[in-house]
């Protein structure tokens, strides 16, 4: 007999989530504020409820589990951004929930069971990820809890203001947990524009970002000829045109770069700017398309810096492997999705998610729900019904068949 | 006999000027804050201590005369920019009340006096060139009373707070003003790095100043793909890049241009921005130039908006003529420097000054100072002591001259 699940249900669950900071449409709940305290408390009485055994552990992690010695993993994040949507990462730990509970519940006898978290801080309130970090090993729970949030409070301090006491760290454990599973939305507008119900994640892109400076000099902007000039910021004009020429003549199908951030010092309509930023962010699959579009930023500054006699400095700010998710549970879901008679598209995923940590550790997963109009990290973001039930279920069916699927079926 | 000014008294008396508000090697006095008004008292004194008929008038200009019934019009501001220089603005005043001095205890029998004035809030704390606008008749002292500084604060207050009470407006009267002259600093490089002693103004550029807004749309800069994007910024960087490309086309010897203030939002490194905010000044003696360049903004602006898919908007913030300093003035200014072996240039002024709005009502002069490093409105500007003092017995020689032409003469 098929796993039961009840889509209806998930959405009800995650209408009372969004009580939680709601802000008009949308929902606020910056990691282990009062109000996202609260919020796990509630998902930690809706996993007692399913019948599973559940803890918050010590770094505010939710996690709830089947008395299966094998699991499957279903997560995501509650936590949002500030002025955030009522769906990104809560509709993947509510439909895990939903499974869990299914599972639980179920007279089947399935060989592996399921295990849902609901990671915190993926948002970055305090740390990027910081939640799925800490559970993969990737980040010790003495130097998280010392991470500082915008306001300055460490993480062990809105732990203790949480009362969340937890001694107890829930980790990864290859031998215990088989796969990862997350549901999201897409956050782009890919599958809308495609007219397709869902995507099948192959890569979450690796991200690179540098903060490149110019130095010129700041000068009266009516009274320095232009020949005696070093302007920064039309230095940056140029550089920027140019790396993204660079950009396009490198670019495959799925590449993407933004310079949507930058400073001009100091900033004055009549002042020749002495100083100019710019945060180049690039993304891509391949790792080596990556490394030319780095080259590509010292050769357009290069450029640039000559051009406008200015000097430059390039700073690495980031740089995150792409990871690629595993085959066979991206077969898994093509198989449910098929069905079901849902249409599915390959798609790498341009945004991070707990996925790319977890996936790092463990053969990992990921199926996307169209977002309207491709909207997301606003209150304005929103999911139909319909793709949101779809979601679910095929987020189900491919849990039923790996649930009877043994550790080396998985691995082979 | 010659008029016998004593250049070491006005640097003596500038040190002490700088004394009101000094800012490490600079000065802050923005227009009739306390310390400001602390200065126009302390000038008010100096000139009534100079013999002179001297008065703080409606607005907050300090005029001080000689008794002649037609008068040699000298004089620049004494307010400063935060953060300012000690010579800007105040070089002009207290050389004029050196002159008007040596006239007044003169034994000569001059045709022709002179009247030495303080423009108040040349700087614009409430109204750039408010005091010379006011005592033009360019703007109301009732309209003057109602503008605003950056606190809020009404021009009306801070003279109300300054007890400057009184009801007499010093007024422009072109019967009794026969010419303007006013000695300034550079603010530029161009005397420094041509090695040229003093600048004979010729002309007072025009200012055009044009608000471009493009309006694309915000989007996740990883989940977006490259061809779905309405990129406000990347459409700014190009207009930039072809604006500037225009400009240099269409440019004449004194010809600048500035894009120094830009504005993208969310101005976020992970988000497309959907708006972007370029502030385009330049500057030029050439009216139809100004036209041109107008027009290339337009041009440039649509091109990139239809490159990346945008709208864009055009506001002008400023559009300021250029003013041509008189024939006669800049004659005598070359006479007087000729005599006294000192070498000149003649150049345009980048910057506005108060010579600009007087010089549209009677004849104008300037001269200019260089400015180390071409470096003003900063609390590094300086000019070196010979050439201060240079500048002053130029500025004494032409009115010299000029007190003994008659009226005919100058405007013939």
């Amino acid at each position: 007999m098929a796993l039961t699940v009840d889509p209806h249900r998930v959405i009800e669950e995650l209408r009372e989530l969004a009580n939680f900071g709601r802000r008009g449409a949308g929902v606020e709940r910056r990691a282990l504020t009062p109000i996202d305290v609260e919020a796990r408390r509630w998902l930690l009485t809706r996993m007692l409820d399913a019948g599973l055994t559940a803890q918050i552990d010590a770094v505010g992690n939710v996690v709830g589990r089947t008395p299966h010695e094998r699991r499957l993993l279903i997560g995501s994040h509650t936590d949002t951004v500030p002025k955030g949507g009522w769906l990104d990462g809560a509709l993947g730990v509510i439909a895990g929930l939903e499974i869990a509970r299914a599972v639980n519940q179920s007279d089947r006898n399935a060989a592996v069971g399921v295990e849902v978290v609901s990671f915190v801080d993926e948002e970055g309130y305090f740390h990027h990820l910081l939640g799925s970090k800490v559970f993969s090993g990737e980040l010790s729970l003495a130097d998280a809890r010392t991470l500082r949030n915008a306001e300055g409070q460490t993480l062990a301090a809105a732990l203790a203001a949480g009362n969340l006491a937890s001694d107890t760290l829930a980790r990864l454990d290859p031998l215990q947990h088989i796969a990862y599973l997350e549901l999201h939305i897409e956050q782009g507008p890919v599958l809308e524009t495609s007219r397709t119900q869902l995507g099948l994640v192959t890569d979450i892109v690796g991200i690179r970002q540098d903060r490149v400076t110019f130095i010129g000099e700041p000068n009266h902007a009516g009274t320095t000829p232009m020949n005696l000039r070093h302007d920064a910021a039309a230095c940056l004009f140029g550089f920027a045109v140019d790396w993204a020429a660079s950009c396009r003549a490198l670019a495959g199908s799925n590449t993407v770069w933004n310079l949507g951030q930058i400073e001009l010092d100091p900033g004055a309509h009549n002042v020749v700017a002495g100083r100019a930023v710019a945060i180049c962010q690039y993304r891509d699959v391949d790792t080596e398309r990556l490394q030319r579009m780095s080259a590509a930023i010292r050769e357009s500054a290069a450029k640039a810096a000559v051009a406008h006699r200015t000097e430059f400095l390039i700073e690495e700010q980031a740089s995150v492997s792409p990871t690629a998710m595993h085959p066979k549970l991206i077969n898994a879901l093509e198989v449910s999705a098929s069905a079901l008679g849902a249409t599915v598209r390959r798609m790498p995923s341009g945004a991070g998610h707990d996925a790319m940590i977890v996936g790092r550790h463990i053969p990992a997963g990921m199926l996307f729900v169209p977002s309207k109009g491709g909207v997301s990290h606003s209150m304005a973001e929103d999911t139909a019904q319909p793709d949101i039930r779809r979601g679910i279920e095929v987020l189900a069916g491919a849990v039923d068949q790996l649930t009877h699927t043994t550790f080396g079926d998985l691995y082979g």
